[in-house]
């Protein structure tokens, strides 16, 4: 057996969803990879909770439950006040963990991995603006950097791209990564306005209440420089041409329809070239509901198709337990 | 760069497909991934070529090409009528490639591994029956034992199961494992009988001279017990249920087909329990041509899907290198 001290930045709903999956699956990860997990720090945007004996993870989702915050959580514990780099830095823990929003986030990923420690994270913008610069550190001193959760939530696009097919040549990867603009185009394909259709999204949960990150195809952007990244080489979110769907209109989506297709928000990813548009599709492409889609098309294997979830709570905290076994497993060996 | 010394055994479409890949790509594998293959053997029917300098594989296809059997070689290289299992004692090599047909090749799976070697394979039997004795040798020894061709051919059903959701708890797995009942009821579904059907299957190079082990079912059986072994515990295709396709009639057919539906030779893997037997089905499993498909379901993410190539010699090379190299990678970091 082996215990694994783990850190935690951020806990919204993926945070939570991640205690609840560690909580739940002790058994698990015991018998099948022989690690017991410790988390030994919770950060939200109130504060950090720290306790290297590891922290009550129950306890601590009632405290979020009920308080809103963790800092509430006084009378058991310290609350401290670090930066994210000082935590880092502070807390001695074997991985760290961003489920954060951060743009920033960069600056204490490369802070983690100087310092010795294994990264997973399902936080974007760090992968999609400094990607050569990040998992280059890792490699440099042979430590786990994961972000599974990062493109199609827990759907291993990433694990395929990264640890599988390696004598095939990526030749294009064709993909619906934003699951909100699917909810959108697919509730006009119904008749619902572009407006009304965004609010439906937005009262389900769906869409946040800034929704403009996914209806100006930003998300989609980051998802796709990332699958360049991993497919092809480092590249950055400036470097890319991105469209949303605020432009599509009612009757587009109409005649797409009268053709048997449908407009879906599609990146296309080949080697130099990242582009985020709204097509017509059919096909694998032409997906509802929350489900993404990458169709992958290599010189051995020809077109490989991998639709799964793209959103959701639990559906992104598979992506990042998956990956938190991983950094384990390999910081195990090393 | 590391040199890594391959012991080929089996030159048919598969091996010369191999052959081809390690040819036309070391580039990508010197640059990539930091790896020289030397093949030191090749073993076809008629003998086994040996040359502990690594044999001109160009050469090698020629020679095949031309007179049909390595034997052939004579001028330039010894050829030895090794017993398999004395091959692999013989021959110093870092890993061992199956791809022959040869049912009893667990017992040289086992000698490769007792003598330290790595393996590669993507001949069903010996998993299909010796799962549990192969894979707990391999993991004692803390060498590679990978098989991701034995199932849908490159298509990385066996990388995600193994290596990725690995926080997930399998449901599930329904799957269209087998690409040649596939192409007969697709036939039947234009109206062409069975009989005819397996014709133009044999014709096309599909099916095989003796069909049997497709139609009966016991190839889709093969591949849905590995995906039990994986995905939950070892069992052995003895223990599993298997209807093939030849008491479907043009009838059942046809009326799945008025019904929106195809009739599929389904794999369903579930704990304890796999079947394989023909359905009617629509959606993900109603796929055509050459393509298999697997819907996995978990208790985090839901439903995954994965399509792809499912047959093929250059699609099955892609999953047979690609493990290559992830064993050459293994066997450097252990």
């Amino acid at each position: 057996m082996r215990e694994v001290r783990l850190s935690l930045f951020g806990f919204g709903n993926v945070g939570r969803a991640v205690a609840e999956v560690l909580i739940g699956k002790e058994a698990l990860f015991r018998e099948k990879y022989g690690l017991e997990f410790r988390v030994v720090s919770i950060s939200d945007t109130s504060g950090t909770v720290w306790l290297p004996e590891g922290i009550d993870l129950r306890e601590a989702l009632m405290v979020k439950e009920n308080f809103g915050r963790l800092s509430a959580w006084t009378n058991d514990y310290e609350v401290y006040n670090f930066t994210p780099e000082e935590a880092v830095r502070e807390i001695d823990a074997e991985v760290v963990i961003d489920v954060t929003n951060d743009r920033d986030a960069w600056r204490w990923h490369l802070a983690a991995l100087r310092d010795g420690k294994g990264l997973v994270t399902s936080n974007k913008p760090p992968l999609a603006f400094h990607y050569e610069e990040l998992v280059g550190e890792a490699e440099r001193r042979n430590l786990p950097y994961l972000f599974e959760a990062t493109v199609m939530a827990g759907t291993p696009v990433i694990g395929i791209l990264r640890e599988n097919l390696l004598g095939d040549s990526v030749k294009r990867i064709k993909a619906v990564l934003n699951a909100t603009t699917t909810f959108v185009l697919s509730r006009m394909e119904q008749g619902i306005d572009f407006e009304n259709a965004v609010k439906q999204a937005q009262e389900l949960g769906i869409a946040e209440r800034d929704p403009r990150g996914d209806l100006l195809g930003t998300d989609a952007g980051y998802k796709a420089t990332i699958l360049h990244c991993v497919a092809f080489k480092p590249i950055t979110f400036d470097e890319i041409s991105v469209k949303g769907i605020v432009e599509v209109t009612a009757d587009e989506v109409k005649r797409a329809l009268a053709r048997g297709r449908k407009i879906r928000l599609v990146a296309t990813v080949e080697e130099g070239n990242v582009r985020v548009a709204p097509e017509e599709v059919e096909g694998p492409l032409a997906v509802s509901s929350n489900e993404n889609v990458a169709v992958i098309e290599t010189d051995l294997l020809g077109e490989l198709v991998i639709r799964g979830a793209g959103a959701g709570p639990k559906e992104t905290a598979s992506g990042v337990v998956s990956d938190i076994v991983k950094a384990s497993l390999a910081l195990r060996g090393g």
